[in-house]
This record gives C-alpha cells, sequence and structure tokens, in this order.
C-alpha cells in the first residue's frame, strides 16, 4: 500500500533491525516517566530533570524509527501488548526508588541497549545505508547519554 | 517515603480512580502513535497530524495524573508490563489501517474512555476534590476531542 | 450525528445553561468593539487598550463555550440574528461615547453577566460538572473584569 | 468631536462604502465561527482550521475598516442589532452542516462580498485615495479565500 | 467602591479563607527567598534553583488571591506589618543554612500550609464556587511541591 | 552614481513632495520625543508611552521616504541644520508642558501635516504612482494617530 | 475550476502583465541562487548574503503573483521548462563570476525588471486595480533593490 | 562557611549599607503590590500597570543587593518578621486608595529611598567600589521612577 | 579560484553525482509550487500546505548540494535553462490539476527520484564520504516524503 | 514640577554636562542616518547596515540621557532647532558620498565626541556619581565604535 | 592603526591590567571546559551544567576586555601559546575528576582571581575610568561565582 | 569510572584521532578570536563577523569531540597547556593584521585541517563508525568555511 525503494531482501533486514530498536524505544520511554515519577533521595531533582530529557529524546527517536520503517513501506508495531511481548530488558521494580538505584538501574539499561544496536547498526550495512546512518545517529546519543549516567554511578 | 496530606482511606480512594487513568491515558498515547504511523487513505495528512496533536496532550495528562498521585503520597505505575496487562481497550488491528477505520476506532475509544472518566469524577468526590478536578479537566479535553473525531465519521 | 456522552436530560440542560451564555458573550464581543472604536476624552488611552483586552478574553470564552456544547453533541448557535434576537441587553447608544459613560456602561453590564453566570452555575450542577467548571473560570474572569472597571468608576 | 480631514461630502461617501463594509465584515466574521463549530464530514479538520484562519483575517479587516471611518471623523457602527438589521447575506442554516455544504455556502458569500467590494472600490475613489486603497488590499484578500475556497467545491 | 456580586455573609466568608492565605503566600514567597539566599552544601546548586522556581509560583498565587478578593469587593491587605503580625508559621533560624536542613524545613512548611488549604476548600463552598476553585487550583500545586521536597528528605 | 527608472521630469517631481515630507517626519520624531520627555500631569503615564508608539512609526516612515529617494536615483536630505531650516512647523515650547496641552498641541500638528500630505498624494500621482502609494500609505497612519490624540481633546 | 470575479476580458488583461511577472522572478530567484553560490572576490561575503535576502524577496513575490492569478481564477504557470522558453533575460555566465561582476549583472537585471513592470502597472490599470496595488508594490521593493546594488557599482 | 575576598572591616561596612536597602526593598515591593491591588479613580489601568512594573524591578533589586551581600560572605536577612521591624517606613493606609492619594504616598517613599541611597553610595565607596556600582545602579533606577511618578503629581 | 581538499579524479566523480541532484532538487522545487498552485478537488487544503511544507525542504537540500560541490571547489549551475535542458523528468501537465492525480505524480517522481539517489550513494562512496553522507541524509528525507505522499493514493 | 534630590548646584553642575550630551546624541543620530542613506562604493552594505546598527545605539543613549535629566530635575531639550544651533560638530556635505569618505567622516566625528564625553565625566564627579556612571558607560560605547571604524580607515 | 583617545601612559596602564585579565579569563573558560568534561561523581549534573553556564560568561567577559584593548588602541593577544606562558594558575590534573575536588580547585581559582581582580581596579583608576567600570562589573561577577561554588564545599 | 562499550583496541584508536581533533578546535577557537580583535582595513566589518559565526561553529564542534571521547569511556584533555603543546600549527602574528593576511592565514589554516580530518576519517572507519560520523560532519562544515574564505582570497 505504502511504496519502497527497497527489494524484498533488504526490506525484510531492515525490519529484523528497526522493528527491535522501536520496542527498545518504547519501552525505554516508558521506564524513563516510571523513574521520573518515583525517584526518591537528595538528588530528586537533578534526575528526575534528567529523566525528563531523555525521554524526550528517546521519544523522538522512536518517532525517527517508525517513520524510516514506514519509509521503506513496512508497517510499524508499536502497541502497547507488542512491547510488552518483545522487549527483552527486565521491568524495574514497583514503587518508589531511590536515587542511587535509580542511576545503576539506567547506566545498565543504556549499557545493553548500545551494545545491540552497535551490533545491529553492523548488520544493517548491506542492506540499507540510510537505515545505518539513523542506528549511527541513535548509537552516538546513547553512548553519550550513557557517559552522563554512568559518570553518577559512586 | 512522600509524604502525604490525605488519610489512608481517602489516598485509596484517589489510587483507585487514577491509576487506571494513568494506564488508559499511555495506552491511548502508544495507540495515538500506532496510528499516526499506520494510517492511509486520501485523508492520511489531516489525521496524521491530529493524531500527534492528540498524542502530545495525552502525554501531557498522563504526567499530570501521575504527578498527583505522587502529591498525595502514591507510588503512580506506569511500566509496560503493568499498562498491557491492565487496560481494558483491545488492541488496535497491526499493520496500514485506512483512514476511515482509524476515525471510527478512535471514536469508539473516546467514548469509551469519557464513559469511564464520567464515573470516575462521581467516586472520587468525596476523597479529594483537588483530584476530581484533575478529572473533570481531562474529561472536558476527552469530550472535544470525542467532537472533532465523531464529527469526521461518514 | 455527532456523539454525546451525557444522556438526554443532562445534554437539555447544559444547552439552556450555555446557548444563552454563548450569546451573551458574543454580544460582549461586539459591544466592547463598539466602545472601543466610539471612546472619547482624556481617558481614551488606556480605555481602549482596555476594551481590546477584554474582547480578546469574551472572544476566547465563546469559543470555549461553543465547543462545550459540540463536545456533548449539542449544536452552538452564534449567527448574528439569534444574537440580536436573544440577547437579553440593551443596545449602548450610537455615535462617539464619554469616557466616564463607557465605564458606567461596562460595570452595569458586566455586573448583570455576573449575576446571570452565578445562577448558572447553580443550575448546570446536577446535569455535567464539566460544564459547571467551564462557568466557573468565566465567572472568576468576569467579576476580575468588573473590579477593573468599577474600580474607574467615578 | 474627533478631528476629519476631509470635506463633508468625500465624508459622506466614504460612510457610505466603509459602513456596510464593516456590517459584512462582522457578519462573515460570525458566519465563519457559526461553520467553525458546525461542519461535520471526512474533511471536518481541515475546514475546521481553515475557518478559524480566515475569521481571523476577517476580524482584522473589520478592524482596520472601523478605525478607517473613526479616522476620517465618522463613527462606526457595530452593534450586534445594526449588523442583523443592515446585513444582506441570508443566514446560514442552523445546526450541523456537511462539509461540501459548507464549501459552497463560503464560495457563495466570498463571491458576492468580492463582487461589492470591487463595485465600492470604483465608488470611492474621487472622495478619498486612502480609504480606497484599504478596500483593494480587501479586495485581494477576499479573492485569495475565494480561490482556496472554490478549488474546493466537487 | 467596589462592585461585588455576592451578599455580605458570602462576601465575608470569602475573606475569612482568602486574607489568611494571601498572608501565608506571602510569608512563604519572603521564605523561600531567604532559603534561596542562605542554602549552603553540595546541594546548592539544584535547591537554589528549585526555590526560586517555587517563590515565582507562590508569587503568581498571592497576586491570583489577592485579586480574587478585590473581585468580590474585599480590599486585600498584604503591607509587611500586617504579614509579620498574622503569620502563624515560625520564622525560619537566620544565617547560612544547611541543604538537609533547607529540605526539612520546607517541607515542614508545606505540610502545614496544605492541611491549612484543605480545610479553606470545604469551608468557603456553600459562600462561593468560584473561590473554592481557586483555593482547589493552589492546593494541587502546593501537594506536588510537597511531594518534590519530602522526596528529598533523606 | 545610484540608478533612477525615472525620466528628469518625473524624478523632479517626487523630489519635491518626498524631501519636505522628509523633513516633516524627522520634525515630527524630535518634537515627539521632546513631548515624550516633558509632559507631566495625571495623564502622564498613557500620553508618555503613547509618543514613543508614534515616534517609533515616524522614525520607520522617515526610512521608507528617504529609502524612496533614493530608490528613484535622488540623495535624500535629513541633516539637522536642514530640517531646522526647512520645517513649516513651530517649535513647541521649552520645559515642562502640561498632558492636555501636549495632546492640543500634536492634534494641530498631525491635522496640519495630513492636510499636506493629501495634497502631495494628488501632486505626484502623475510622475510616479510608487511614490504615490508610499504616501497613501503615510496618510492612513497619520489620519489613525490624528483620530487617537484628538479623540482625547477635552 | 476556480471561481473569478473579473469577466473575461480583464482576466485576460490581468494573466497578460501578471504570467510574465512569474517568469521574470522565478528566473531573478534562480539567477540569485546561482550568483550567491559562484560570487568570488574580497567582497564574497557581504554579496553572498544580500543574494540570500534578495532571493527569498524574490520567491516570496512570486508567490504572491502567482496566488493573484488564481484569486483572479487564472492557473499560473511556473514549470521549469516554460520558465527557460520565455524568459527574455540572458543566463549569466557559468562558472565562478567576479563580485564585481556580480554587481554590475545583477543592477542590469534589476533595471530592467524595473522597467518592464513600470509599464505593466499601467496596462493592468484598467482592468484591475488590486492587481496594479500587487504590482506597484514589487515595482517600490525592485527599486529599492536597484538603488542597493547599483550603489556598489564602482 | 561562604568564602569572602573582603577583610572583617570592609566587610562590615558593606552590611551595614546593603542589608538596610535590602529591607527597604522588601518593603517597597510588598507596598507597591499593595498599592497595585487597592488604587481606585479614573486612573486606574495606568497606575495599576505601572505598579507592577516597578515592583518587577524593585524584586530584581532586592536579589541583586541581596546576593551581593552573600558574594561578600554576608548572610543577607529578607525574613517577614526581620523587615517589619527594621523598615523606616509608615505603612501605607488599609483599604482602598485613591489614585491621585497613591501618586502622592510613592513619590514620598521613592523621594525619601532616593536621598538614603546616595548617602550610602557615598559611604560604602572606602569599603568597595563594586558594592558602590550596584548601589549606583540602584539609584538611577530610583531617581529615574520618582520623576516619572512626581511628573504626575497634580 | 576556490581551494579544494580532493584530487581531480574524487572531484570529478563529486560532481558527476552532485549536479544532476541539483538540477534534480531544483526542477521538483519548481513543480512542488506549480502543484501548490493549481491542485483542485475537496483535498486542496492538506495538500496545498503539504506541497509547501516539501518545497521548503527541497530548497534547502539544494542549497546544501550547491554549498557541497562549492565547498569541493566546482562551481555549481543551477541556472534555468540549465535545468530545464538536463532534467530527466516530463513536465507536469498545464493547468489546473485533481488533487488525486497531484497524488499520483508526486508519488511517481519523489519514486524515481528516490531510486536515482540509492545509485548516487554506491557511486560516490570511493571518491567522498562527506559527500556521501549528505546524499543519504536527502534519501532518508526524500523516502519520508514517498511515505507521506503514497500512503494517501487511492 | 519634577521633584529632585539634588540641590540646585549639583543640579546646575549636572545639566551643563548632559543637555549637551543630548544634543551631539542627536546629531549624531541624524547624522548617522543621513550616512547611512547616501553612501556608496563597493563597501555600500557593511556600511549601510553598520550605520544602523550604530544609529540604534545612539538613539537608546540620547534617550537615557535625556531621561537623567528629567530623573534630576532638569526638563530636557532635543528639539531640532535647538539641536542645530547648539550642536559643535559640521554638517557633513549633502549628496552621495563615498565608502572610504564615510568612514573617514566618521572616525573624526567619533574621535571628538569620545574626547569631549572624557572630560564631562571629570566635570561631573562631584556633583553626581549617577550621571557620571552614565556618561562612563557611553563612552565605553563610543571607544568601542571609534575602534570598528577606525579599523577600517584606509 | 587604529585610533587611541588616551595618552600613551594611560595606554599602557590600562594594558597593563587588561593583557593578563585576558589570559586569566580564556585560561579559565578552557579549564571550565576542562572540568565539565571530566567531572564525575553523583554531582555530575548540577556541576556539568553550573559549569557551561560560567564558561558562558567567562567567554563574554574574554570578549569585553579584548575589546576594551582595541577601543583604547591596544592589539589584544589571546593565542594560545601565550596564554600558556604567562597564566599564572597551575594547570587543573588530567582526567576524571571527583565533583568534591571540582567544587574545591575552581573555589581556590575564583578566589585567586578576585583578589586579583580587586587589585587592577585599584591600578587602574588613575588611567582610565571606563576600563575600572568595566573591571568593577567582572569583580562583581567573578564574586557572586565564588559564593555559587564556596557555598558548596563540604 | 565512565562506561565504555568500545573494547580497549577501538578506544585507543578512537582517542588516537578524536584527541588531535580537539586540540585542533581548541586552537582554531583562539586563534579565530584573536583574528576578530585583530583585523583591520576596508573589509573589517564582514571578516570580523564572519569570524565570530565560525568560531561560535569550533566551539560547538570542540564540544562535540570531547563529549564524543567521554561517551567512549575516555577522559579528553582541552587544558590550555597541553593545547599549546600539541597544537601543529604555528601562531598567528601578534598585533594589527590586514584584511587580506587574515584571509590568506586562515584558508591556509582551514586548508591543512581538512586535510588532516580527510586522513582521520579513513582511520577511524574500523574502530566505531559513530566517531567517523562526526568526524564526516565536521569534515563537511570545515570545507564549506574552506570554500567561504578562499573564494575572499584576491
Amino acid at each position: 500500500m505504502v511504496r519502497s525503494t527497497l527489494d524484498d531482501l533488504a526490506r525484510d533486514a531492515v525490519q529484523r533491525q528497526l522493528q527491535p530498536t522501536l520496542v527498545d524505544l518504547i519501552d525505554l520511554m516508558l521506564t524513563g516517566k516510571q523513574l521520573h515519577w518515583n525517584v526518591t533521595g537528595p538528588l530528586f531533582k537533578p534526575l528526575h530533570e534528567q529523566l525528563d530529557e531523555f525521554v524526550d529524546v528517546w521519544r523522538l527517536w522512536s518517532d525517527d524509527v517508525a517513520e524510516r520503517l514506514t519509509a521503506v513501506g513496512v508497517s510499524p508495531d508499536g502497541r502497547v501488548q507488542h512491547v510488552a511481548d518483545q522487549t527483552t530488558a527486565d521491568a524495574v521494580p514497583d514503587g518508589w526508588i531511590d536515587d542511587s538505584k535509580v542511576v545503576s538501574l539506567l547506566a545498565e539499561r543504556l549499557d545493553a541497549f548500545a551494545q545491540r544496536l552497535r551490533q545491529r547498526v553492523q548488520e544493517v550495512e548491506d542492506a540499507d545505508l540510510a537505515t545505518q546512518d539513523l542506528l549511527i545517529e541513535i548509537l552516538q546519543g546513547v553512548e553519550e547519554q550513557l557517559w552522563m549516567i554512568s559518570a553518577q554511578e559512586r
């Protein structure tokens, strides 16, 4: 229904890397909000604000990833049931969370996500350079966030 | 850990109305994005844009609801697994969706959500007027969106 | 054609309070412009400006009221013939009007309008809290304007 | 009371062209809002928005016309009763209006208004070039709106 | 001198709730600035900034409360001698104040203020719904601030 | 040195109308500032502000007039000695000036200036329609200012 | 298909003046960009910037001209093949161009364009004053640009 | 606790001039708001607005003065009880105040405050030029406000 | 005349890919404007607006491409005659064009352009990674536009 | 009529330094505009722009100087006849002026003005430090402008 | 080459105070960035942001100081080799730096810099009051920064 | 202390290319400021401004480069002593510099820097595509600046 300039093989390859990235980003976005609301401790304010800045970026990226899928003719799936099924990250604990725990939880998540992104950058190269370029841009951003969070680990 | 100016009874009553509203709004937000990406047909452009405007509003409301929960000393739960479990709305179909189908799907959802909100406005009145005030404001907005969408039904 | 989440009884009750409020606001808006153009005297400048600020607010409220009507499934009527027929306020005199006369004319109008709004706030309570909330917000604003004008009466 | 740089003859000529233009614009402004609230059908969103953009322009022009009257020493009359009496356009039907009907109603109105403006541009020329200039500017705008609306007629 | 749309009884009731709220807010505003200037410790920067954000909000609310008094025809009293006499809160200690002490002092104040506001919301209901609406809005805000501060308590 | 698309006759005609208009506007601009600084009386504030708004407009017009001269290849002359020599308006009195006196002085000046502009609009018509258009635009503005000031005359 | 308020004769007359003006402006716009990219010499920076400012203005005018055509019911033609065929101006040389050469090339073009515009202003007068008004406005702007460029000729 | 680059003698001298200036400014700020709310009479609007503009400036200055104290290592005291004790100005009367009375009350206050500032500028010179510079800047502003108010005295 | 950091071979390779891209983008820009003015039918408004948004993007890209050519020392050629000669796309039909026809015409063009860009991305890789990066960015954008248009095809 | 916090001696001393500075700035402002309009030569654009930036600054300073006069109770005189009489600078030549001549004329003027300001800074010290502070600020600015212009002298 | 309004003696005196201040500010600017990038620990975020705010200010001041040098006809020297040679501050350690260490390092630097500035303010007084004024302004800012940092020392 | 998603080999490779780029950019930034302050000649204004625009870009890039280092877990070194030691570019001459000399000095620097960047783009490819992407973006920008400067060489 939506035109694609990629052949079927390339389109499948792109979908295999972007669809799980969309899932990762939506999960990260909701997780970020969860921590934004539930963080406690003396560092509440800077963490509460930093989480919101990160969530804004993750939301923009999730939109970029979904719209890259559409741009190559693939329907993206960001429905809550799909994300809950497919995400590979464990849920963060419910209830209030101490500030230093927030930092370590987030550092773990970002570290693992960056590792997955590095692999996807490699795997998509032959299929579509434009998709690779988008994943590289997200990787740059995630690694910058990883620095900012891991620098706060005690 | 976080102070509350409500007694336990009132706090529980507030939580019973606000926590499911948070779930509704997060589900609506993700559903709105799903439709924003997957709508097709001659009315693609106005619907694609209108969905994004609605999603922005739902996101702000989800933040207001979650922060009202924290303001009365209750930890909000907006994790993806929790939302997928608790939402009472069916998932929209996957894949591309025709423009008129998008309109009818959304009209159904907003209609049902407005009905639930009307009931919650009544039920929270004795527990906390400040929470009721927030729910009334959201109800006003949802009913305005319902008009804008149902006016487009053929 | 447009969905409503109110039953017929409540919808009629809402219409009975909002439709005349829409008429009041459109008349006030045109009256405000008439005074804005026709005021004379040493206090021309502050009154000319204040009238425009008020008109801007009345226009926004008229939109809110009309869109609340649509939101509960009622078609609003703001046509010039309908407003001329239904308004309960006398027309202001034609021609240039002295600054102190502008103040007293406006104070009278706002006073009477606030009284009507107070009654409508009461009467709509059982039918729809969301409509009541809108009327209360307008009442707050009208009473603030009444202060600002009546403080200028000699 | 307000000074005029025109002699009596010229001032009367200006008033004969501008006062009915003021009536036309105020009626158009209220009609535009009526359609903005009552339009239904698949093209609800683009029409709802376009009507608001037009109403904003008509309001600015009505102010320009009224203030040109004051600038030549004539008191303008924009009271609701006067506009209802003097307007030459029929009221649009009450209740919800289908999108294609909105387009044809508006195209008719703008067409007729542009014709009247063309004539007024001619008739005011000898009396006051500054007034003619204002009417030409409005004519340009109305004809642009006429194109935008008539291009949507089926 | 300034008109009122309330009868004497209602006007007195409104004054009994709003005038002490004005005193509370002015005292809070000056206290907030005092802490803003005198906070010390590793958390200086986030607290220094957060206090300024809170002070801005308290100032806006104090204006809203005073102008609601005027809107019902009552002269507000915000003179420094009056505030010093009437405030029920103890002065914070003079000199530099440690960051964790700032947090606990502020949490105490906001907690007590929210409790007073809850009571005033109840007491003003019969006299004036528009005043109640303003107090509910302030209560929502104060409880949100209370969360943000008490979340930082060790 | 600067190219002109007008023949010598037309260029001289344009210069004869625009150069004195430039002198008028620069004098008005300095006079406006003189009154802005020296006005006294209860209406100080609105007049002090209105004078500054007018001065801003006169400055923009003086730039338009001078640049229209350059655009037809004529060097404009706005030097202080030239303006002092050529202006036909009397100097306003030195020292503090009462508010009502400021109004009458300004009304006189604007009235006389508008009369001169009306004549220049006629005289430049055969030479250059583009210059006429600029003078008409300034005339519209001056007559609007004349209304605003003469409406304040007691 | 698009309504027109002009009779056939007047519409043809308007088309005869506006369609070649559209061609002139699109050619000028592309020429301006060509010079913007290819200018060299010590005055590169001010010319590079000035050309971009001019191109922005020419683009806005080309839109105004095309939309005036549509406003009188004539379909405008701005396709590249049509512009290349119909333009009366010679192409500027390819490759890098010296700064003083850029100035003289542009002065020539603007001079010739202004001459053509002067004639069109005359010829359209009987057919449509609103179109004439637009052409006068463009003429004012072109002559201002001509001054700014010819003032730089050595 | 906070470092100072001044010796003890200079620091005490700075505190002796700045601490009472802080008290003056906080009192002025609350007094300005009191008049802003309680002014009545035909000049209500310009005075109501001017008072708010002044209050904004006084608040910024009070912050500058307090932060200059901290910058030289002195803890500022702006608590309401302290200000009420230390201020040398009489309280303005309670209740509504006539516009001309507002002008004369304010002129008196600003005159007296400017006199005190002139003296403090002299007395702080030997201790700290940076503090003197701040006081000079405030003096400039206060004298400008004094002109604007005393120009309105009848 | 302009320095280049590429050797002659690489520079020629870059020119072979970028110069035709510049031609494509200028043609697309003019075509987009042609459709923007000539579209008719019920979907006039959303298409009219979307075309303008696309044209803005194409103009920015044409500038980026031309300035990348200059950045490697090659003079870009964007003259109208050159574009008309070199473009490989057929002209769109003249006159008014139906909305669904606009969609299909544009979908065809964007599809073909994206295919050409994909090839150029490959061919420029060995010569200059910085040029490739620019082409990838444009490809991402064109494919996103292709989705948005092809989603509207019936 | 306007209050002063200076004794007569000091007030006269301030007037002796500020009134001629006002004359200097108004003359400079008009001279700057004259050069802005009449400059020719290859450096037209940067000089035309720089002159306008300077004129904006001189206008702001002239306002500061005049309002400092009012702030100490002295009526400022900025009427065109007074400025023409009192200015000590020769008029610049009439007609078009070559770019390098503009630079040298302006450098001379700024140099002489800065010298006069230096002397006035000394002479006003005993009378009023607040006036001295204003003159120092202007001196800083004038010397910065002198650098920017004299750096362009050949 | 650049004019100076100071005699040689005064110019040398100004240079002796401003040139080392320029060196101090450039070193501080680079040091601030170094700490901005290398800070670690739980207080990473507030310090990382505060350092950037300070660096922005230091950069503006370094520009002011350099341009004051040019304004008195002295060529400023801000080359990296010169700064490295002339700076009197020790380099901060390389590698990651703990948050509390960042605070103490910065407090030391600002303290020492403020002491040097105090001395320079004295020494430049006889040579040039305008330079002294600039140094006083910088001193005010540095002491405010010193408070903000030293308040964070444990 | 800061996490890295690169292995040691890749991290070292990234550091070998980015750390010298950081040194280059800081040196360029200070050099740009030095030229911004010391340029003289008729082209002072456009060069003075262009240098500041370039410096702003270099500063942003230096931040990007340093933060990419941190993002892969390497502490960046931007201390003045380190930059002075490691930079490979010769210092520009001290004192005032003629405009054409500024152009040639800068063209040389940018040419050499672009050459070094081209090499680093190649060398970092195997280690980290995200770093390569950043270097390509900087290369694009530097080559654009090189065009803009070398186009000004005589």
